[in-house]
């Protein structure tokens, strides 16, 4: 039984079958052949149930799984964003991503030479965040009951010696920046789906942001007091979450949102507010007040931070909520996202 | 903005809506109502985009995404699988699975009753393997874009000092022992999916692994060389799998395979090899010659251990090959499953 024989297997060319994801030869096949050797690393070469390495000290655990539609974007597509994402959960904890699982709900009849492309950039998106994909799954599932290709990942990072991230350390005073500007990424997925056309094309902003994190963390250790990614839910929800887990307010400034003109040319279009809508490669830190225009002028000199920009101030008022202070000088409450505004972003 | 209102919400009764994966207010209302007092924890309880705890040796880190159609099944249901699964994948590196993440994707329209539900044997499983469910994720994609419910769990388990599991450490005359009777989980779900019935009902074996590889290694150690549970695939794939990586051959013997008595009626009225069929409770191990007669007793001691068996032994022969003794005395090669025979079996 030769497993090195190259697909298409059974006369089907290059298509994923249910045989794909039996756990028998052509899952064998399909593994040796697309997978294994483009990720090569001795964890994977194991090929056991899961991958054993050693561990030291405070980690971080993560996953989150994947099902934006369409699979490519402007500026990305699911493979960066599987990688991408968990790196940056992770980051958010203050820890370095090391170790990442990889994990495939395939749809029957999905293109092999489609698969091939997410998986370079799975690889190609790994090598920059500096991770080994050390284990994974591959399922498939028949026509109509997924959609070509959903993804998880979970990863597990060692935590930065200084960091101390826990929102119950943040009190009234302390700044709230974001490291770039908002709305990109769902921007990106909506002018696909609608076909909007601009002068120039709007870029997901899918980007790792751990060296962002550890360079902040060498620097600022725990005046940093916490990070997060403002993906599904956008900036509103991140506050908003924070808000209430604090019993603080947050008064931000609509001015200073850095918001790129293209990007609010298509929420304007579409009528999405994009206080709400997803981002793939910014986060909000909340920092002492003491150190905000250090850290605000170390994240501008770095890659991806160029725009990042103080939005506002931890409050003692407004306990719980989030006012907006708009152009015009008047204050309104930005609440959670109430219903569902761009389904299957991430 | 009351977040502990319950569900229903939006005026949809009881039913999980795309809005459940917006990132926003229901999906922090889903999470806050349906799932973090269920499966509280101190890791869950800071709702971060991550848990962090210390880990210090060697651990294993193990990932499965489960798609098994119908959700619930004679024996057992999606969520024991969620947890069974990971689990048995650590424990077959032979580690103790101590945090678990978990990822759902759902589809819109899925029952609410039938989400707690799964939640509900989430969290007992949980809990009889003595597993943390430390983070988490919930996406839904849209009616006819996914089946459902599918769900992933990875998992992180620190390995057994004795654990000296590799394929490279079976040599010729080496023991293959399985633990329980075959084909039990995949004639549970076909059963179902047919409609047959029986004089006794057919159940999954679906079961945590860990306590009796715990045992085993702390007994028999590094005698102990490979561990593998055969679910996708069944015990043919698994013994191919060691056959192809050790250049080595395995001979079997047809009389000594533990095989219940329904389930081979059920194999045998729907033309089905239950060499074959996936397992979600049994495991193979390989264990030197010597000790292959306590091994065998001390698994028949344990629960679930009652039915194990000698199936065969590692051979210098039929190198990369897996033979069967059949009950007439005939020899034939067991090849891995040439295509799909159980789709969404686990």
């Amino acid at each position: 039984m030769n497993v090195n024989c190259p697909l298409p297997v059974n006369g089907v060319p290059g298509i994923i079958t249910l045989g794909h994801g039996s756990g028998g030869l052509m899952t064998h096949q399909l593994l040796q052949t697309e997978v294994f050797d483009l990720l090569q690393n001795d964890w994977l070469d194991q090929q056991h149930d899961g991958a054993t390495f050693s561990l030291n000290g405070k980690v971080a655990f993560s996953t989150d799984s994947y099902v934006v539609s369409p699979l490519f974007f402007p500026g990305g597509n699911i493979g960066d964003l599987a990688i991408n994402g968990t790196v940056n959960d992770l980051a958010m904890c203050g820890a370095m991503a090391r170790y990442l699982s990889l994990s495939f709900i395939i749809e029957e009849g999905l293109e092999l030479s489609l698969f091939r492309e997410v998986l370079k950039h799975i690889k190609a998106a790994a090598q920059a965040a500096g991770v080994a994909i050390v284990t994974g799954d591959t399922k498939v599932v028949e026509r109509g009951k997924g959609d070509q290709l959903f993804i998880n990942t979970s990863g597990i990072g060692h935590i930065h010696p200084r960091a101390a991230i826990h929102h119950n350390r943040i009190v009234p005073g302390d700044v709230v920046i974001v490291s770039g500007e908002i709305a990109a990424h769902g921007m990106a997925i909506m002018s696909v789906r609608k076909g909007l056309e601009f002068e120039t094309e709007v870029c997901s902003d899918t980007r790792p942001l751990h060296e962002m994190v550890g360079k902040l963390l060498d620097c600022f250790g725990e005046q940093v007091k916490f990070l997060r990614d403002p993906t599904r839910g956008g900036l509103a929800s991140v506050l908003n979450e924070m808000t209430e887990a604090t019993k603080l307010g947050v008064m931000m400034n609509e001015v200073s949102l850095p918001l790129n003109e293209q990007v609010a040319a298509a929420c304007e279009m579409l009528g999405l507010d994009p206080l709400y809508v997803a981002n793939e490669g910014i986060m909000v830190a909340v920092v002492s007040a003491s150190v905000a225009p250090s850290v605000l002028g170390a994240l501008r000199g770095m890659k991806g931070g160029e725009q990042a920009a103080i939005i506002g101030t931890v409050t003692k008022e407004h306990a719980g909520k989030v006012v907006l202070e708009s152009r015009i000088g008047g204050h309104r409450v930005v609440n959670f996202l109430p219903g569902e505004q761009l389904p299957r972003i991430c």
